[in-house]
């Protein structure tokens, strides 16, 4: 079923341990859209770039099965990152331009309002909010946050909260969220707040899907070679709802195996810069490392 | 099989965010042996005491099923270790009084020379050896060591690894061991040192066991509340080493439930102060808690 995924559009400039790279594809809503339309064949994306974003940029994401109908091209520059890794799980932002991306706040294309399945990136909680209102039969709503909107903007958030059913999120951003000390409690506090899923994120450790009455662990898949981490998260997210957009529907069953393909999905992420690597798997280079990660987590 | 334990004997004075605690049971061979009794009816503790220690402690520990007919009373006062957590995973020392263990070099009395399973605690790796030359037919040798011994005395540590089959580290220390950027190298470089399996701690996130050709993870085993993590790792190596020595060998299969078990005797150590949690349960207690495990990471 169609999946819709809405956040940033970014040229980033990385520097770390392998190299550099300049004006690279980069943004939230990119590295998800690429993850999941390796496991669903209707997904679109919804974003804001500059007159200067590269039209290669746009054939390319065609050719990789994103609908690339919902990104508007303003007048002014496409957002631009520049960050150095000085580990590999860490960067320090050199420059932010938040250019077009700025005033982003999107009128849904009426089509893609029919939209099963949302994935809304790490943005503002309003403009979260202003894209829910637009949708007319979502069937699963799944977003993700930070820090800086928790602090800035905590009501907002509330209110979004109220609305989605996943929220993807980390063991520090829950317990700010729910001002608990014990993780515990802060899980069970933000599980009220309205999503009946939380997802961990915890890095190099994997992920951790929490319910009000259940848990489920993935550790991360161990990799020989780590060449960029940047994006990592963002194609967990799309290669999870890239998953269950595929199967329709969600259930314990699929929750599981959605968590474990988005935890592989990250790992190719990051077996490159950009979206190099994500681009030249298929379907069975997941499902080669799907059955790896059975040998690497079952026991009786 | 027997399984003799090697370690420190300390009385800890701890300051945390439950309260505070002073002069009770601690050490990395009473954490240990008392794990492994939950698991295993032959568990020996080799260590010294000083004159001051408690005979109650002695009492308790054979109640519990710790043969300790190898505990040195020698001249002087016992280990004592004085630490606060300021979080619940990092303890500061305020104090640190080595007393008798800082002569700690034991003879193996003759009768448990013959022990088939041994876990070596973190003491110096010369000590370690010295240990090792007087077993007569160990089945399986474990060891466990820190970044302080890999700075001061890598020489004998590298000899030591020449004789053991499991080594107990992190992944900070495994970098530092072998010298390496990346884990993955860094794994197949310690496993040419001697030993055959890496058991790598990851304190709230599990542990991964390391083969030459395999993996496999657990998580930590999900609690609501912490209530002091001190000996955490050598509950965690205790339970694993009682579980293996119960089954008289090891294979994949084996290995794998006793890096879940050690996993889980480590989350019931945390949940109270010394080793208190730990002696009030039973197996019936870890076995229900291996099938919660496996709903928390099986998938198909």
């Amino acid at each position: 079923m169609s999946l819709l995924i809405v956040g940033s559009i970014a040229l980033d400039s990385i520097e770390n341990h392998q190299g550099s790279v300049n004006d690279v594809l980069g943004g939230s809503a990119i590295y998800a859209s690429i993850s999941a339309s390796r496991l669903c064949d209707d997904v679109a994306i919804v974003g804001v770039v500059g007159k200067d974003f590269p039209k290669e940029h746009i054939e390319f994401l065609e050719k990789h099965g994103v609908n690339t109908y919902a990104i508007f091209f303003n007048e002014g520059l496409t957002f631009r990152w520049r960050g150095r890794y000085n580990n590999l799980n860490q960067a320090i932002t050199l420059e932010t331009s938040l250019n077009v991306f700025e005033n982003f706040d999107p009128v849904i294309p009426e089509d893609l309002q029919d939209s099963s399945f949302i994935l809304l990136g790490n943005i503002d909680p309003e403009i979260q909010l202003n894209i829910i209102k637009q949708m007319k039969k979502p069937a699963l709503i799944a977003a993700d946050t930070m820090n800086y909107w928790i602090i800035k903007k905590i009501d907002a958030l509330l209110e979004m909260l109220k609305h989605i059913d996943i929220l993807f999120i980390n063991n520090e951003e829950i317990k700010l969220l729910a001002q608990k000390h014990y993780l515990y409690d802060a899980y069970q506090k933000a599980l009220n707040y309205g999503p009946d899923i939380l997802v961990v994120k915890k890095g190099e450790h994997g992920v951790m899907v929490v319910k009000k009455d259940s848990y489920f662990f993935t550790p991360g898949y161990p990799l020989e070679k780590v060449i960029d981490t940047t994006g990592a998260g963002d194609c967990f997210s799309g290669g999870f709802m890239g998953y269950v957009a595929s199967q329709g529907k969600i259930n314990d069953h699929i929750l599981k195996q959605a968590a474990i393909i988005g935890t592989i999905s990250s790992a190719f992420n990051i077996e490159s810069f950009s979206v190099d690597s994500l681009t030249k798997i298929t379907h069975d280079h997941i499902m080669k490392r799907f059955e790896d990660m059975k040998k690497y987590t079952q026991f009786d």
